[in-house]
């Protein structure tokens, strides 16, 4: 089986788990324990966080709150930071994000606003910041997108966002950017979500990193585990395995990110022009390539891809159980329903190899030639 | 070392451990993809719901949601359902719902009430009931107290509280019950939090069980998973071994809770009666035995048993971050501050052996006396 939907999970990097096995066995204890053999557990994981956020921004500024998963640390930025007067989103944030955005106003907080995207699937910046004003709280773009792989220059967001209103809190859903694009954060960003099992890590994990000034108001509250910024019994296993895995994709990043971004452009020119329509900009991340075939049913090739032994996505998994057919953020690309309705995300990981790329193409060229014959 | 604060965290059991291992290798897929590896999984989580849920309750009646811990659950339970009014809850609740309910105050949600215990740790039942009122919107009462062990009758108080209420939602904390005493959720329960890593699972796991006609609001928002109950991705290892785990100690519930039982007793019997004052009632959960080793800082105790090779805890993990010196459960329990300074909690677990309590008890006994002898 080729797998090329490592946008919606990665197969657990298992050198990471082996070497995080002891966290399972001889150092199962619980780091909030007052005897040796817990509170060792506390320096263990103040080194998880060290490695996870120095590779993206400075110990002096900045500092990593460990959480379950990338949808709670939005979440924890969303609740904990959206204030009276308005907040601002765009169209195309992943449904962590969006939805969040969505229950602000039904639970009135505040008024939710959403700036429109670029045919590219970026933030259409001056609109974005035609909507801040002296009521804005919280303002959150989502760092590259979930479906079609582009890029914001969040850093350069941020600052523009403050430059209008200081007080606004700066929040950026790095999810699918975290060990995939060379990339640090600057001041300006007030917080940063990110996720393990994007990156060779265990589903279950996840980080919101934060300036360090700033107050974090917890969302799980309790024991007052992680400076009382998060509460429950610190996943252990999952965090040292989540650094371990860290480590090993940011060592090889920028090897990476060149060979990704030859197998991104070698997989669009393999595929049939006159079947797909790309969607994912070439300055996007390369790690995901997006496109459309026109006039066809994605869902539907991604399951005779499937039964052709090739893995592929549809757009986001995540949105998978809702009911919307079509892609919310490929609307909001300007795209129209019948380019929406026939998107497949192809989406590769370090493992990926030029073989799967090759395999990939020809069977995704297959079987949309086979789906139009059958239409005809 | 003799591990004795198993109430604080467990050994994950590692057949468990390896049997889940397939969901870290070739089932490593997103749960909520399209393609049959991915949808695949949501029959297993399927398979461990139905194991998890179905040995403290009726299949009919109640299902699960996965949560991230104990914690989160109880959290999702508490902002979910305490509404305008007032919500009730005890003072000997873990600070997973202590701490939530204070919080219900400072948002100005809801009047939170606390009623108090009786001397053996459990809920002052006709106390608790002088509180609902018309406004009481939810009560939640621990079953299992987690310094003392002290078991609260949750059905029966349950079946009370909606006699005088029956717009009351019940939530019980079960985290120190589940898979160690006998127990059936009856149908007054609306909401019962479990966690995995206090009976062999893994830390950052654990499930909110509800009553089917319950209509659950979302803590953690964004794709949906859980049927919109619990987005993130589903942690399918996490789940799987809590399933195996638990099924592990279900099928030797009452032989382990007689044989632990009478570890506990024996414990007690071998401790110096002289020093010790004991805190856990006779029909508590046999897993849990708290003694205060009167005038004496069980803190240091620890430590010292910790020298000898012994792990005991003082009370709540949990709470060992907080300020507080004292334990509040204790101080509620009617204690004075002596008594609660002193206060050693000894913690069993299905894999503690004879020969761990004898030793236990031994350590415990040589270092209160040593600390008695330095004082004087």
């Amino acid at each position: 089986m080729i797998y090329l939907d490592n946008a919606a999970t990665t197969k657990p990097d298992w050198e990471s788990c082996e070497k995080a096995q002891a966290y399972l066995t001889e150092k199962f204890y619980n780091p909030s324990a007052l005897y040796r053999e817990g509170h060792a557990l506390q320096s263990e994981l103040k080194k998880a966080r060290s490695v996870l956020l120095s590779r993206v921004a400075s110990e002096t500024d900045f500092e990593a709150v460990f959480t379950s998963c990338g949808t709670e640390a939005d979440n924890q930025a969303i609740f904990g930071f959206a204030r009276r007067g308005n907040a601002i989103t765009t169209l195309g944030e992943h449904s962590a994000v969006g939805v969040a955005f969505a229950e602000l106003k039904n639970r009135g907080i505040c008024e939710p606003r959403f700036a429109p995207l670029r045919k590219d699937g970026s933030v259409d910046i001056e609109k974005l910041l035609a909507l801040v004003d002296e009521k804005t709280s919280f303002v959150s773009v989502i760092h590259v997108n979930n479906e079609t792989g582009t890029i914001n220059d969040i850093n350069q967001i941020a600052k523009a966002v403050k430059t209008k209103n200081p007080r606004v809190i700066f929040h950026s859903d790095g999810v699918q950017a975290y060990g995939k694009i060379p990339f640090r954060l600057a001041k300006e960003i007030d917080l940063y979500s990110v996720s393990a099992h994007k990156i060779g890590g265990l589903k279950g994990v996840g980080a919101l990193i934060k300036r360090k000034s700033l107050v974090l108001p917890p969302y799980i509250i309790g024991g007052g585990q992680e400076s009382g910024r998060r509460s429950g019994t610190e996943n252990t296993f999952g965090i040292k395995q989540f650094e371990y895995a860290a480590e090993k994709k940011f060592s090889a990043l920028k090897a990476d990110y060149e060979r990704i971004l030859t197998y991104r452009e070698r997989f669009w020119e393999l595929l049939d022009k006159e079947i797909f329509l790309r969607l994912s900009p070439e300055n996007g991340s390369p790690y995901i390539l997006s496109v459309s075939a026109l006039g066809l049913r994605g869902e539907i090739l991604l399951h005779m891809a499937n039964d052709r032994g090739v893995i592929v996505g549809t757009g986001s998994a995540c949105s998978s159980n809702a009911k919307n057919r079509y892609s919310k953020v490929v609307l909001a690309c300007g795209h129209d329903e019948r380019t929406a309705d026939g998107v497949l995300r192809v989406s590769f990981s370090s493992s990926t190899s030029e073989e799967d790329v090759e395999k990939g193409a020809d069977v995704l060229n297959a079987v949309a030639k086979e789906l139009k014959n059958r239409m005809k």
